[in-house]
């Protein structure tokens, strides 16, 4: 089948490298409206053609939107209002906002939601992997809304590229992922400004930072231009979390302030308890 | 040479398996007060034997205390009072405190304040690492206070694992890693805490949490028996950074409250310029 996909960054150009790799698409095209992602991404080799939206829709049978949730929002429509019989789908990171921008939407069937929950701290066409998708999750949200062939070929999709499928409402899936990958990067942010704010000794931070801070602020490295939308998308979910992270944070001030030890202990192995978690293996 | 490590676990292990490694000493003593390490250490190899600290000291020309930052307050005093040539260092996160405890002691000038950069969520002798050191920083503190044979074996030790070397004084060391590596643990702490306490689904934490979900709280697995004295023994570094921290999250808050996306992707812009710190290489 050929494929197009709309946004070829990091996602999208991933994405391009895995539908080729795995032989899932004999002509994958690019439609992406910055020229110097459409050179990028042709001299890499993520597409075989760049086209406009229009002229590359008709000649696909799956067209797969990689551009921030913002954008996203906006063009769901358009892509659906050129579709006849094509399954379209997306990769954002928000669920909802996207979903109710197409619910009257007379292609509604034709559109899978869904959240491949891969990503880095890099973007555009220069950070798209090869391999990136394999044995992470994947959320197909609203199934009952989809086409049940349109469901179907996302589905054998992502099993090619070795993704494990999770089904979820869209409010269920946007409040999830507030917890495990938005209130991260708000952390991780928040962490660079502080050291960045207070330490004035650059070459003290550069010389004895460790694996551990590299690892809590490699996030911060991620672009506003991906992640401004998804926080205005997920406002109030992540506004939650946030607001009981600043919480829990005071409890460790508050252990400090007042020197009570046993409570932070508790307060750490309490945090500990994460392991049963992320040491868990699929 | 021989060498004495005191307490066999994540750090003196992974020590032990680099003196080996490099063919630094002939023989490596372990001085361990729990009897499972005492048993592992020797079954994993880390050492060649296990002694009282008594009988170790005077078959040792090198003492590395590598046991968690309250216990060497007590031990250090200890271990100087048996020290007749013998050179004494220890590998603790923190600095003042330790190197105060003995300020006073007739045998200080053979003892060398360090603390090498590196070490991971794990603790015990299982979680000994070979080619733990290489290619990260270690501080050497107080070098004026110390003989200058002492200093230079250490050099020279370090030097023969890989390690860069960077001078300081205590206070100055204890400011910086409450930016570089104590406040990072305080917030994956904290953010795992938040996600374990408000996000009841853990079979959705589980499926959807990925790779930057993972590196945020990765720390958070970190052990109360190594880390509560680290912030005892650095609380008001520890807790001007975390007010700090508290701070810069503060304005994410109001960002988010106020639907101020331009001001949300200012704080982003600035965090991003953690790159210039975290990617540069020696």
């Amino acid at each position: 089948m050929n494929a197009t996909i709309i946004g070829i960054g990091l996602i999208g150009g991933s994405m391009a490298l895995a539908l080729k790799e795995k032989g899932l698409c004999a002509k994958v095209i690019g439609v992406d409206n910055n020229p110097w992602h459409q050179e990028k991404a042709l001299e890499l080799g993520l597409v075989d053609e760049v086209l406009p939206l229009e002229k590359a829709v008709p000649q696909s049978d799956l067209v797969i939107l990689a551009v921030p949730v913002n954008a996203a929002v906006g063009l769901l429509p358009q892509v659906l209002d050129l579709v006849t019989g094509q399954v379209v789908m997306d990769v954002g990171s928000t669920k909802h906002s996207l979903i109710q921008a197409v619910a009257a939407h007379d292609k509604r069937g034709r559109y899978v939601a869904t959240h491949p929950m891969w990503g880095t701290e890099y973007s555009g066409p220069e950070a798209a992997v090869s391999g990136a998708f394999s044995k992470k999750a994947t959320v197909i949200c609203n199934k009952a809304e989809t086409d049940v062939d349109a469901v179907e070929m996302v589905e054998q999709l992502y099993g090619a590229l070795g993704m494990h499928l999770v089904y979820m409402e869209a409010n269920a899936h946007d409040t999830h992922v507030a917890y495990v990958s938005h209130i991260s990067h708000i952390t991780s942010f928040a962490l660079a400004n502080t050291v960045l704010e207070k330490e004035r000794e650059e070459d003290a931070i550069f010389e004895l930072a460790s694996g551990g801070f590299e690892s809590t602020v490699r996030l911060a490295k991620s672009n506003p231009d991906m992640w401004v939308p998804i926080f205005q998308q997920n406002r109030e979910n992540v506004l939650d979390v946030l607001n009981e992270h600043i919480s829990q944070l005071r409890k460790f001030k508050a252990c400090l302030e007042k020197e009570n030890w046993d409570y932070l202990k508790e307060l750490i192995e309490g945090a500990n308890g994460i392991r049963k978690i992320v040491d868990r293996k699929f």
